[in-house]
């Protein structure tokens, strides 16, 4: 295993303190529970936090800020969150409009996060719930019963946040994110396994030509291991199975977003960019916004995952709203 | 290989085509002479162009727009661009003001904008040319005379365009070119190989344990090739090259930048950050930018370089200007 770090044991730790330096005028850090959230919450709006496995990188640690999530609280590698971890977060950010959590449909993060929204709710804080489920590669997983929740995340907390700046109450944020999951589609796909640090070893094998199609974020199986195909016939498989789930129809606004795994270079993230905007031209499906880059990873995996938003001028407004967060070009 | 690619004869191509898909309302397509453009130039002062082998996204080819490069014309797959590529691409943005050539130091390079720059004077366009150069690690190289031009490039484009924006002469932000790659110092390191498409095996080989420190962009040797080692010590190594080369001194102002080599994740790279942001600490440089991300990739090579720049007000707005290309989060 050759990795940029220095004890399995503390990566994520060092990882939070990092994102933390570089952002210290703008976050606060509790490292006894991995948190990082707003420095300028005024307490006059609905708060969102947000955390799952860490591995997932700029989901959802990197996600703090204007516009986005206002705290976040990962659990180590590919681990929930413990509860407690989510419970004392939530009282950092915690005030009368109350706290959104949005939460990624895995049997270990949504017990995590049910457990401490009753411990919340025992203290008067006031929460409501969102859960992700966009992975339409299969119905049940190996750690998730139902759908699992990957890079369509984004759409939702975007949206959320977006809305929780507007005003809205918790019961419209809620809402508002019920409606965005309920219109977001994704599928993945993986060249390369990856290597969780303290596991030392790929969490699964491929062969020199196989590729999984429809691979879940931890490695979990998808629907078909085959050879590699050209890319073409990649997006082809993937833009199908995203668009007829939902289904995406002719005259359709969506949002078409390419997603990284981690170790893809963003010079073929574009290339299936290309093909999958001239698939949505071919269906009749009105590409209104187009995100291409790292969004929802699994560590350094090479692989992707094609997702589609169905937008109305509602969700668009969102997605337009101003956001800032740690990651950033300039 | 595994590449999520159609044909490497077409895989530049495609890659631009996705990028101007992605980006038509902003930029012009070229494609025989893979030149994207921005549509929006009113003729009314300086621009600026780059153009290196492909394989560095997003370096330059998605650096194309507002506050950055106004056209970019890469050649193939770690290939400078031919010169009538440059040529061409020259004619498409040129006006009285002149136009600049940031050439990145390799022989290839420095002969096609030579000679580029010759046809185009040749027609009575003013030419202006900063060369980058900011790469400690070795002092020739495999296919440079002189230090590489690396990470350091994207620092030079920022603040050029900054200034040429300003309304500067063609003269004046030639010397901003030049001062600013005076001040900036970059070494990287890699974990792993990449495979050019067209060659389709990789173009140099590290053992399980081994890592290359000061390795070029294209796999060109660098100063030693060393077993991993905690990212602390590795740090080390490259901070000390860096920091004392220029030599960066107690009180000085600087932008860091943590560059990913394409297939590292982003996690790793903010873990990088949070050492190397001690190290300025300990050594009284104080960080008045950061950048954590990739800039000047070498395909899905694992790896990372550091940077630093030296920054006085002049440069800091500069890297302040407002700036927007095609890679964006939101």
């Amino acid at each position: 295993m050759k990795k940029f770090m220095n004890d399995p044991n503390s990566f994520v730790y060092e990882m939070i303190e990092g994102i933390y330096l570089a952002n210290s005028d703008k976050l606060e850090w509790v490292p006894e529970i991995n948190t990082l959230y707003r420095k300028d919450l005024k307490g006059d709006r609905v708060t969102i936090m947000q955390g799952s496995g860490s591995g997932h990188e700029p989901a959802h640690i990197m996600c703090v800020g204007e516009g986005m999530l206002d705290a976040a609280c990962p659990g180590n590698v590919f681990a929930a969150p413990p509860m407690d971890y989510v419970y004392e977060c939530t009282k950092r950010i915690a005030n009368p409009h109350g706290v959104l959590y949005i939460v990624n449909n895995y049997q270990g993060d949504r017990m995590a996060w049910d457990m401490a929204r009753e411990m919340c709710e025992a203290e008067g804080i006031k929460i409501g719930v969102v859960v992700v489920d966009d992975d339409v590669s299969v119905q049940n997983s190996l750690y998730t019963v139902g759908r699992r929740g990957v890079a369509g995340n984004f759409f939702v907390i975007k949206a959320c946040a977006a809305a929780a700046a507007a005003g809205k109450t918790l019961e419209e944020v809620v809402a508002v994110g019920e409606k965005v999951n309920s219109q977001v589609r994704s599928m993945g796909m993986a060249l390369s396994s990856c290597i969780p640090p303290a596991k030392g070893k790929p969490i699964f094998e491929l062969g020199d030509d196989e590729v999984e199609m429809g691979i879940g974020i931890h490695g979990e199986p998808g629907r078909e291991r085959s050879t590699i195909k050209p890319a073409n016939e990649l997006v082809d498989i993937m833009f199908k199975a995203v668009s007829e789930d939902l289904p995406f129809k002719e005259g359709d606004s969506v949002a078409l977003m390419i997603n990284g795994m981690g170790g893809t270079p963003i010079s073929e993230l574009y290339l299936l960019y290309g093909i999958a905007a001239k698939k949505c031209a071919e269906k009749g499906l009105k590409i209104v916004k187009n995100y291409v880059g790292n969004y929802c990873t699994s560590l350094e995996m090479q692989g992707y995952s094609l997702t589609l938003l169905r937008t109305d001028p509602e969700i668009l407004e969102y997605l337009n709203a101003p956001a800032e967060i740690p990651i950033h070009i300039f």
